[in-house]
């Protein structure tokens, strides 16, 4: 343990990234926004539920409690930057989706957009809600997925030698899947 | 949209990989359990809250379920056998721990011991727990949290040069962090 340092608790989250970043795009009467948010997780396969984190006090929040749906836009090192400000700037104060220049394209499904050029799109459907100290934890079902054929097989997942998924890690920096390793017995 | 392909909804999650995935200890009782999950995110810093979720039918679920703790082992590419083992092997059939040799170490904090050998740890505690159709999602306050010092600095995170966190991406494939991205405005 000697090479082991103790750090604030606080801290904590940034020990589990780097993680997959997403622009979540939340939507009700009229208003379309887009926030970045890493912590986001499986919860089941079957049926398909995913959690979601993220400030109650944000517009997202808002957004989502009031429509009960929102998109995972998964996204490579190209949309870095969009990343950068959806994750920065406050959906209340600035309309980011109009300040990106994003194109959204409807869901056939889903009350809420996508973005294009994203690498997959996921449409969610929340199931259940609760609020842990000031945060509002999503519990959404799965409704319908995309992804781009080329880069995805759905016995094998992501093909890692072309799909560049964004990763966040702590503050400006992000990263993209490196090597791959194949586990062999 | 023309490159775009519909995927069955029970494979999403696929699409929400690579992710970090950590080994988890749960220990109650005189039993000590050993899982591999990537299906964890942090839910809130301030109090610091982590979400992990399990199929309730497992051995860790039974520990955690009891004892109300469990410790998440940040892990590098030289524990994928590890990983492997405990991700795919059942701890009700065979003692994982002793089957892979691992060492423990005892936690001041926690009444489940940590791994030797890994990049971080950190001690968790149940504050809540919720059924999500057989799964278990515990809710838990993070009570310690150590890294190794000369790959993490609490102000920047990992160093990504030099800490290579395994990333579980589908079936046998893994990952770990590649090219590091500084986003400048």
């Amino acid at each position: 343990m000697s090479s082991l340092v103790s750090i604030d608790v606080e801290d904590y989250y940034k020990v589990l990234h780097p993680r997959p970043v997403y622009l979540i795009v939340s939507s009700c009467d009229g208003r379309t926004n887009v926030a970045s948010i890493a912590w986001v997780s499986p919860v089941n396969d079957d049926p398909p539920v995913v959690a979601l984190a993220i400030n109650k006090d944000t517009l997202t929040s808002e957004l989502i409690s009031k429509s009960g749906v929102f998109t995972i836009n998964v996204v490579d090192e190209s949309k870095v930057s969009d990343v950068w400000v959806a994750g920065t700037v406050s959906g209340k104060e600035i309309d980011k989706v109009g300040k990106l220049g994003l194109k959204l394209i409807k869901s056939r499904t889903i009350d809420a957009p996508y973005i294009d050029g994203c690498l997959a799109y996921l449409g969610c459907k929340v199931i259940r809600s609760l609020e842990i100290n000031g945060v509002n934890l999503y519990i959404a079902k799965v409704l319908e997925v995309y992804v781009r054929k080329n880069l995805f097989d759905p016995r094998y997942g992501w093909n890692l030698y072309r799909a560049k998924i964004l990763m966040h890690s702590s503050g400006r920096c992000f990263t993209i899947p490196g090597k791959v390793i194949i586990h062999r017995m």
